[in-house]
Order: C-alpha cells, then sequence, then structure tokens
C-alpha cells in the first residue's frame, strides 16, 4: 500500500492498517471494545488526531471510530469507489425570482477527493445545482466561479471584484446575490461590502460551510437554501452575512454584516452577531425579521466606493508590547492603525511617546476592544483619557475587524484625515449599535 | 464654578449646569420629563456619553438621568460632601484561617475621590478591612500594597515580582493567597503565574472588579469576600482567577488560571472559561468544586520558574497583513512569534516566505485561534498542512493569550528551541484541555 492510498492516517493505526493490507476504498471489518462494524475505508481529512478509522457504512453514512487497545482490522475485499457523477441539470422554471450566486471559493464550494483525500475549492453552477437540486424550485439561480480560492487569501483587490460582480448581476436584474466564501475570514469581507455597496437596491447574502458538501453532516446545502430562498424573498436590501444559528439544522441566521464574527474554529454556528441582534433568520421556509428598523428593497441606483487603503494596520496590544513596533509601521508609511487595546480602550503608558510620533506623522489611530464584546469607554479612567488627548479615537461597539476594515475604505475615500476621521465616527453600516438609553439606577 | 468642579461633564448638560450655578457636591432640583429628583451632584467618572447627570440621592444611591429637551436645574444649596473615614480596624479573631492579600491597582483597589473624579488606584490593608469587614471573621488577613498601577502597565517584571511575594507568603505560613489586579490584563497575569508556581501548595486566587468599591453596584466586596473565603478553605492548590458568575451577587466563579478571557468591556462577569469548564465555585458561603481532577491542597515545596523572555510577539494576523511586518520582528531580534491565525489556524500564503526567513533565523512560530474559541486544526486544509511543513506549530486549544504568556516562559526557562517546544507541547497548567474521545457518528 502507497502512503498516498492511506492519506490521513498516522502512527499505530496507519500501521496497523498497514500490516492488515488495507487502502481508501477496501471493504474492512472494524472490531473493538464498542462492537463492530463493516464498511469501506474513508481518508482521513478533518480532524487532527490519529487514533480514529473513518468508514464509510452501508447506509451511506461517515462514522470514525477510536482505535484502542485490542482493536482488530480485517480486510474483507475491495469496495465499490465513492465517485460523484452530477444528475442532468434540473430545468430552468419560469417565473421565479432571479438570483445569482458568485463564487469564491472556501469549504462551501468544494469537495472532498476520495483517492487523494484533498479538499478541493472549485464548484461550478453544474456541480452546485447537482448537489442541492431544491435550488431550482426557489429561484432561477445563475451561479459563477469569480475567485476560487480559500478565504485567508482574500484581501481589498477581492473585495473591490466581488463589489464590481454584484454591480453586474444588480444590472442584469438579480433579485439578490449570493457571495460564497470560506469562513475564515468571511466577517472581514462582509463588513468591507457593508462599506462599498452604497444605496443597495437588493439583498446581499455572504454564506460558508464548516463542514464540505459531501459530508453527512454538512452544513452547505442547508445554508444554500436558506441564503437563496431569502436572497429571493427577504425585504432587506442590506449586506448579511447567513449561517446555521444552532447545531441544528432548522434555522439559518442573518447578521449584520458588520457586526459578525467567527467565535469557533469549527462549529457550523461559529458565527455570531456581537453587541447586537442578527437582522433576520429563515426558519420553515420563511424569512423572520428580527431588526425593526432596516433598509427596504427598492429602486435605488447601486453606487460602489471600493477602494481600500493597503498601508492600514490591526494591532492588538499586550504585556511587553514595544514601542519600537508602533515605530517601524510609522517609518513603513502606514497610515491607520486601529490598536485593539485592553478593557474599555487602554494599552502601557510606555507606548504613548510612539503613539504621539504616530500621530504627528498623520497615522490615523483608532481603539477597539479586544474583549469582543462591549463598548470602549475612554473617559472613565485616567489611560484612556490620555490616550484621547494623543489623538486615539474610541470606536465605540465596532468589532475591532471591522473597524480596521472601514479605516481601510474611509482613509481611500476621501480626501484627508479630517474626512476620513469623519466617516469613522459616521454609522454607515450598522457597525456601531444604538446606545441603550436608560433613566434608572445608575451604574 | 471652575472646570475641574464639573468634572466629567460637557456639551449642553454642562452648560445648563454652569447656568444654574451648580457645582460637584452642590444640592440640586433636577427636572424632566421623568419626574423630578433632588440629590447632590455627582462628578462624572464612568460614561462616554455627555447627557446624563448623576445625583446621589437622599438614600445613598447614585441615579444618572437623561438630560433632554425641556429638562431643568435648579440649585438648592450645598450639600454636605461625601467623605470616606475609615471605621476602626476590627480585632483579629483567634484560630482563623491565614489568607494574604496582595494588591497590584486595579478597580478593586480604588475608589473614586468625589472632589476630582480620579480613580485612585491604591489601597492598604486598612481601607481593604474597613469596605469590607466582614473579611475579618473569614480569615486572618494581611494585606500588602505590591504595586498601585493600572493592570495595561503590568508585564513580566511584575508577574515576576508577584511570584516572589507569594513565595515569602507561602513561607510565612499563608494557606491561601489573593492577588488583587486590574481586570484589563488579569487573564494574561493568571497564566503567567500558573507556569511560574510550580509544586504549590496553596490556592493562589487572582481577582479584581468591574466596578470600584464605593459604587452601589461594585463586585468589590462579594468578590473579596469569596475569593478569601475560598483561599481559606478550598481544597485544591491551583492559580485561578475569581469573578462574578453571572450579574448576580450570588456566585463567584473561578476559572483555570489559563483558561480565562475577559469578553465584555464592562460586565462584572466578563471572564469566562474558553473550552473548558471553570475549576470551582464559592456560593452560599461554600465552595462546590466543577471540576473532577486538580491539584490538592499539600506540603509540597513551592519551587519558582520565574523567567521571562521579553522578545516574544502575539501578533493577530488579518487579510492584507504585510510580510515585511514578520520580517522586522525578525530583524529586531525576536525569538518567539504566536500568530493569532484565521479559523482552524491559517494566514495568507503571502506569509510563507517571511514565516520561512522567521524559522531559518531561529524564531519559535506558535498558531493560536483569534476565533477565541475551539481547536487549531492545521492537518485539514493545504494551508494549515504547509504551515506545519514550514515550522509553525499548532497550539490545541490554547488560547492565544496563555500561548504567548507560555511562550515567553518557555523561551527564558528552556537551553535550546528544541526543549522550548517540548514545553510548549507538554500541558503544564491545565492550557490544553483533554481531547473530546467520540465512538459514534462522524462530523
Amino acid at each position: 500500500m502507497g502512503d498516498e492510498q492511506l492519506h490521513g492516517y498516522r502512527g499505530k493505526l496507519k500501521e496497523a492498517l498497514e500490516a492488515a493490507g488495507v487502502g481508501i476504498g477496501d471493504l474492512l471489518r472494524f472490531e473493538s471494545g464498542d462492537g463492530s462494524f463493516e464498511g469501506s475505508l474513508m481518508p482521513r481529512v478533518e480532524t487532527a488526531d490519529d487514533w480514529h478509522v473513518v468508514l464509510k457504512l452501508k447506509s451511506g453514512y461517515n462514522v470514525g471510530i477510536a482505535f484502542g487497545e485490542g482493536a482488530k482490522v480485517v480486510r474483507l475485499g475491495q469496495a465499490e469507489k465513492p465517485e460523484f457523477r452530477p444528475p442532468p441539470l434540473p430545468e430552468v422554471k419560469a417565473g421565479l425570482p432571479k438570483v445569482s450566486i458568485v463564487s469564491t471559493g472556501g469549504t462551501i464550494a468544494s469537495r472532498v477527493d476520495y483517492i487523494t483525500g484533498g479538499v478541493h475549492a472549485a464548484m461550478s453552477s453544474r456541480d452546485l445545482l447537482s448537489i442541492v437540486p431544491e435550488l431550482s424550485d426557489i429561484a432561477a439561480v445563475d451561479a459563477d466561479i469569480l475567485y476560487s480560492t480559500f478565504s485567508e487569501n482574500i484581501d481589498a483587490e477581492q473585495w473591490t471584484g466581488i463589489a464590481r460582480r454584484i454591480a453586474e448581476k444588480v444590472k442584469e436584474g438579480a433579485q439578490g446575490v449570493v457571495i460564497t466564501h470560506g469562513t475564515d475570514t468571511l466577517g472581514y469581507s462582509s463588513a468591507a461590502l457593508s462599506f462599498v455597496l452604497r444605496n443597495l437596491p437588493i439583498p446581499v447574502i455572504f454564506v460558508g460551510s464548516q463542514r464540505s458538501s459531501d459530508r453527512p453532516s454538512s452544513d452547505a446545502a442547508t445554508n444554500l437554501l436558506g441564503v437563496v430562498s431569502t436572497a429571493a424573498h427577504a425585504p432587506f436590501a442590506e449586506v448579511v452575512l447567513g449561517m446555521h444559528e444552532t447545531t441544528s439544522d432548522t434555522s439559518i441566521v442573518f447578521h449584520w454584516g458588520t457586526k459578525a464574527r467567527k467565535l469557533h474554529t469549527s462549529t457550523r454556528y461559529a458565527f455570531q452577531s456581537v453587541n447586537t441582534e442578527p437582522l433576520a433568520r429563515y426558519v420553515d421556509g420563511k424569512v423572520e425579521m428580527i431588526a425593526e428598523s432596516y433598509r427596504k428593497r427598492g429602486e435605488g441606483e447601486l453606487e460602489l466606493m471600493d477602494s481600500f487603503e493597503s498601508k492600514v494596520a490591526l494591532i492588538k496590544f499586550h504585556p511587553g508590547f514595544q514601542p519600537s513596533t508602533i515605530d517601524w509601521y510609522v517609518d513603513d508609511g502606514y497610515k491607520g492603525v486601529i490598536l485593539e487595546g485592553t478593557g474599555l480602550g487602554h494599552v502601557s503608558t510606555g507606548l504613548y511617546e510612539a503613539l504621539r510620533g504616530a500621530v504627528k506623522a498623520g497615522v490615523v489611530l483608532g481603539m477597539a476592544p479586544q474583549c469582543v464584546w462591549g463598548r470602549i469607554d475612554m473617559d472613565v479612567y485616567s489611560t484612556g483619557r490620555e490616550l484621547q488627548e494623543i489623538g486615539v479615537e474610541p470606536l465605540g461597539d465596532m468589532l475591532a475587524e471591522t473597524a480596521f476594515v472601514k479605516l481601510r475604505w474611509a482613509l481611500a475615500n476621501s480626501d484627508d484625515i479630517e474626512e476620513a476621521m469623519e466617516l469613522m465616527r459616521r454609522n454607515i453600516a450598522g457597525e456601531y449599535s444604538d446606545r441603550t438609553l436608560y433613566t434608572g439606577r445608575f451604574g
């Protein structure tokens, strides 16, 4: 057996599989303290441990079984290799709303190759409709591959590219646009497009998935069905991010593009709205609005403000953070820095001098919370007041990631620092939550 | 009226107060659509808005009242200035367990000066017992001021200083040590001491508060009572962080020192355990253990491994992150970098070359999640596998902040990179959670 044929297996388990003469796709019986399972051996693709064997059972389910003391592997023969053969494309039904799907890559646009174990980051319109044929009952779907990349490689160039493709789709009469995108930087991109797309007439929905579409636990199909239906029928014309609301498949939740953060590395409901309620959810085949106030679908003329400054950094403060690091950013020509401060918006006093130098050099400095939740308040402690005197702008309850994206956008779409600061302070796409008014007990 | 006497007031509200001839400490009547309130004017110290007037009512409570259209201010005279006069120290009762409180500063060790509005970051043993006299019923308390600083200024020098003071207290027979500390970097410090204090015989409890001790909503007294009682009686000998479990005063929860993160800028239960359950809670005057496995109180001889490398950085990856930034850290002589990657532990391929250069220069690279929750898994996608080939070490479910502190510790307490990496991989103070074993459905 070649290594390639035991893709993903390591250590003692791999030795046992080799000893039994078993390769990927072979039928085998696995006996352990937990019982006996028959199935075909699958490649390992999504876990870090080396003590689970993955079998595809006759029922079609994949199971992972722990390989412990006393476990035995018996080769039974060669199983039918799993194959991916798309059914013929469904017919386009007349009279359905037109929804455009623009693929940029990521897990939702991927499938596992069972021979190499690799995850392919590409999916055509044909693939999509063959995996989720129900889409053709919901909308007249067209699907393009714009990019085919893992989202950790997406930057301003792609944000601009996505914006221009959306503008084309709007011009062609799309009643909603869905952007499939890797989840790693999905929140950064949804924030970016929230600022770029001015006077938006239709819903623009970013969607990803945490498990590839050929896994029984995949969220790709339910996420796609929910977002395409919502793109076709929802009353809002906002940039949102749609993903599983809980572990259950029954509800897809739509976060404001500027308020969503990936908060778990692997669960299907990894994205959560921070400091605000989501905009809407899709449940029982219907869109339920949660927010009371939002931009309505309309006939407006879409405008793009689609440039981004590249010399902007997001810097997380930590104990022992050296002022020379700030100096380097200034010397390297950075035009803006979002500081992720501690607590209500603090950094050590040892950085004051370097920050003064940055301000003097014309670098815009904004403060966002490393706490994730809550609001920056630089009026409480002397540190915050001193940082404001130096020129650090408190950015309320904006997510640090959104603040970073917004500063790149504000600097590229203004003539001077004052105008950029004015954009930073204005609530443009729901990035600031309403302040909670109270007249009762204080504190 | 001088500015100082209207400390914290701004805009229209300040103008109205000036027009009425009212200063801090004056008795006034405030009339608005919500009713009429009489009280003495308090300085503003803890809110970012400029439309609330803060009054101390006769009942002693402070209220914040919105200043809106049509509101009126009438000066009634001069109120008695609030004063802080400590009662005599309670007697030390015989036979109680000895608990040492070491103060490093922060809100828990502060009180507001009602004349200047400033928050004073210092509290003596006398202050402490006069604010929370019940402490003397729980334990024979001694309290030292070790530092008097906001925690954003605490770094390795203070971590070492705290460790040495704890060692003295242990030698003097303390049955528990409580460290009061600002909440901003409380999680970094509790992680640091978790690695420093080897063979610990007693509980060491970090505690902070989110509201200063003279505010009706302060968590300072309940937190102190809970942690002192726990330090005196708990069965564990671990470094923990004790704070409010919920908004309610009824329960103080003890997070593992390496697993706690400040996740809200201002709530009293801002700290949460990430990827694991807390160790214990204090409720109804008793310590309830949550964890099944922990280090027991004992007679061991405390050892300190109390040095930290200063040339270590925590770098949060973001879209558009430039490779030249990595190059600068290498050129500046950094010995270690924790990357806060996206998703399962990724950065853009554009950084590969710079990371290869860092590894070649002997810089230790570790990967932690910017998602906060979940586990790094660099075996799933090609990006993760490629980063591992370059030499980036996946750090499981360790918090990024803990990984950063641990790398500073590991590099200072080992002879070479291999030994440091071995320390990084070993579970030393609960920083890695146990893997979840399962034998059922896969995915």
